[in-house]
């Protein structure tokens, strides 16, 4: 008999299993689902593929996305344990890792979370092997490289979260502080994603105008309007969200939308990311920092050369130093 | 001395403190938050204020939003617990509210939550006047009825986000068995938020193609392609999505977003939600319930007059008569 | 020397030539440039081509189009004569033609489009062997015939923009008489794009309430409200606003970037498009007219088979009738 | 008898007629019209009336755009002669003007732009009263002090669109060298809008790098890369455009909407925009040339003071002469 399916449609052809941009979210905690609502709300993709151990919860995760399709542009959401689902991404998105226990030094957790990537990445890169990794799990800079080196990728195509985020959280207090728009407040924070990032106060500016050449003192200690709480107050924003909320969510989803933006539509944008700097500003080790870097279909195809202070590149160097020192005690 | 600000920007004329377009979300829950999320991520509002009773999570919250600000409009977050920051909005969400407890009748929780809204209700009405509310606490009928008596405004404005989600289920479900995107699905499901909801089966279409001129038996038991088994799952959904993920958030967050943008945007869209319907399908007792609605900047406007089936007046009826008698039993 | 860009970028790897979304338009005139506009402002595709055989004009275009890239998603804009530019399209959209001539009959002006057709659909084709024909040159039926006969390929992957803009145009005008949003009006209109197009009464609907239950003469000459008079404005709507301004633009921009966005995201909308519709209806001629039609990224995959009236299905056959006669007395 | 939509719908309250984000846009030729189009397909607004005095071209534009709601968010569209229609707008666009006649002077073009915008302001600001006057029409600078002295308005509720446009398309050039995105390259374009337009060398950067830190001679007859070529382009770009295709539309129509999406919500954007300048880098003429403004639902409320070299300033005194000269010879 038929059925109203066919009593309702005539098939003239099949429907293709994707629209070619496709994107994966592996681990759906409070940082994956945020990433992944925040990339189908927006419309950067229509299609996701959520990845985790927790069957229950993707499933779950799964539905409530799919229950709010009528209110997005028609998106497929799938979801599954098995890596085979996300065959054909254009970009896999990894926030999956285990976070520190007490007592827990930061190499053991390191080593923890490598060898969770080591489950990971090489079935991403089985079932996409054309694919951009996107790394959010922390310490990103280091999981980062622990990606490049589980998944054979060129360096381009492995690009880690980074400092897209201080970022976006220095142009917010700048903002708060002058009254301007952030979009129109321009200042970047690169290096390693956390404790130790470096903010470049020679490029902080509003249309153009530094702040620096106004209050030559800016970010020192010496300022008399202490600017460097800015980024004080970056550096201690993870740690002051997740006192007050218990995790950070919303930040980072939109930060990773915006990255996964630039790359789906192969814009050029310059984004702070993670991504292997050996050979820039003296940087003889090789690790993954975060520089500005133009962003595209391509991955990283550009870092930008920025005209850094000895200080700030010296704080470059301390940071490789120690990212070179964890790598070196990890075990593949 | 001059600060930075200062000697950056000449002030012409004062910043206003309002875009016109306020949205107060009540409650920072996870469902408030998907709301105030979806309706920041999308654009719908570029001003959202955050009210609860928990200081530190209002302000992790907050925070984590404004993180993100650069990814977005250049929105302005606010949060606070006291009801003066809420003044002058044109759309108050209300998501508090308590969960049921073990062994606590129905009724209990009502009356429970009818005193946190106590608490909450008269002070947004004294700060936003012209407000419109849309209820999303549960149970979300008599939630809807309780705000409106407690309010003072004009039923008009006092809207209940009711079966929103439980038509968007049902259109994703359908999505899945005809290969037809959820928007181009149509279908609406009436009365009680919950367990007792009606599908209005006559109404099913696509493409105009009512589903039951193929299908005469659809929604009935001698169906044997069992669509009824859709309604179920939409009754079901709300039970299935906490028992897997704990509790619901995106496509809550999504619906309410879309009756926020019918609502600001003054679209006249037809969305079911909750709303006094006494005088409508012979009813006649003073309750709120889902029926079709068009939306806009003075809430509801029009109410759809579906024709029913004598057995789906009935099931509205016996739905009116619960609330009725539950709604007899408050203390106000 | 070094220059300038290379001493501001470290170059990783190469920027890749296309997203992967690649919207080829060819004709700009009027109509074609509010379908390239309505695409890049809209962010449907990040990525437009457009071809034409004017070059100061293409040039023109492109140029203004590219000026305001700051205020889009940094899309990529290419232009030209050659095309060989168009190479990698996944949608091509056709809006050449040229217009009737006073005295020319129409037999005449189709005969001068399809040869113009053959300057241009086999170059596209030659150039991106996968890509999705959408005609909107008119007579939009006729000439989407004539480009599946000059291209080879599947009939799923060619489709003409048809009567969906006949039928966003019959949405509104029932908006305006009832009050309510376009987008929660339904209305089909199938068949001929134009003076014999057929609107399908019996799916007319508000949220999923015929109008013809409240109102049997609805459509009919004995009806009161005479709403036969929307489709009477809807067939003289493009004469009228020819009439007014010269030619139509927007409306038709809009709807053919709906159909793109259906297309690029595989979303599975229906809409109303010109298909090959020999089978369906009873049409025993290999003709294309407009039925509701699921799109997504392989073209139109399914077709919705309405429950019309004889008279309807009579209209129908007469416009297959009529395009097969045109049709036959075209030379290749 | 009931009529059908009686029969269909019950009416709770009535509609209201405006969202309260009503934007006016004056003279509907091709700026008029890519600004509105531009405003309503990118969501900015949802509710646009046109004004002009050829009632025909009115219609026909109205009624394409109305044709296309069903693709926008519902938008509420009205155009007419009489200024009454306009009553309760947030903003209003004025685009309407003479172009130059052969033999014509330049103070003559001038006198006979401000005598249609006597026939326009004080309507607009009559039914209007609280609204923000965006200037367009051409020559920008002087029409935005004309319209100053016609309208009474305090000077940051009147603006000109002036070099955001130039910016943008210094921007776009700037990227298509360096292979950056638009919005990754920072420029501004200051002064008059035109051929007289000022660069701002020493604040053109990429991620905070200025570029003259990098070629000492940017901007200057001895740098080698000849970047100031940019700029010639930029102050030729209109010229070259309108050569092409006869006239400039989608660029301004995009510019304009970003300054109505910065006013309508509010957002602290800066953006160069023409605004009254008395007090600015030592000008001591009452004229109207762009700055950097800080632009939200007041207007400008505050002007960026650049670091301008001796050179740039010098280029400003002569532009706010000339406008001065210009100003003194009009007859109010």
């Amino acid at each position: 008999m038929a059925t109203l399916k066919d009593a309702l449609l005539t098939e003239v052809a099949e429907v293709l299993p994707t629209s070619g941009n496709k994107v994966t979210v592996v681990g759906v905690g409070q940082v994956g689902m945020a990433c992944a609502f925040s990339i189908l709300a927006q419309g950067v993709s229509n299609e996701v593929c959520l990845v985790d151990c927790m069957q229950d919860k993707l499933t779950g995760e799964m539905l409530d996305l799919q229950h709010g399709s009528n209110f997005m542009k028609n998106p497929k959401i799938t979801s599954g344990t098995d890596y085979a689902l996300t065959a054909g991404s254009r970009l896999c998105i990894v926030t999956a890792g285990a976070r520190q226990r007490e007592g827990e030094t930061r190499l053991d957790l390191v080593q923890r979370n490598t060898d969770i990537l080591k489950s990971i990445i090489p079935k991403l890169i089985e079932y996409s092997p054309d694919t951009i990794l996107l790394m959010v799990s922390n310490p990103v800079d280091i999981m980062t490289y622990v990606a490049w080196k589980l998944s054979g990728l060129p360096k381009n195509r492995i690009i880690g979260s980074g400092t897209n985020l201080d970022s976006s959280r220095f142009r917010f207090l700048m903002s708060q502080r002058l009254g301007v728009a952030p979009t129109s407040c321009h200042g970047w924070i690169i290096g390693e994603h956390g404790d130790s990032s470096v903010p470049v106060w020679s490029g902080v500016n509003v249309a153009g105008v530094r702040l620096r050449e106004i209050n030559p003192a800016i970010g020192t200690d010496e300022d008399p309007e202490k600017w460097d709480e800015l980024h004080k107050e970056v550096v201690n924003s993870a740690y002051e969200v997740i006192r007050l909320k218990g995790y950070t969510s919303w930040a980072i989803g939109l930060s990773t939308a915006a990255l996964t933006s630039a790359i789906l539509r192969n814009s050029n944008n310059v984004h702070a990311v993670s991504t292997s700097v050996i050979g820039e500003h003296g940087i003889d080790k090789d690790v993954f920092l975060s520089l500005p870097c133009v962003l595209n279909s391509n991955g990283v195809t550009h870092i930008v050369k920025q005209l850094l202070t000895p200080t700030e590149i010296d704080q470059l160097h301390k940071s490789a130093d120690l990212m070179h020192e964890v790598q070196c005690g990890l075990r593949f």
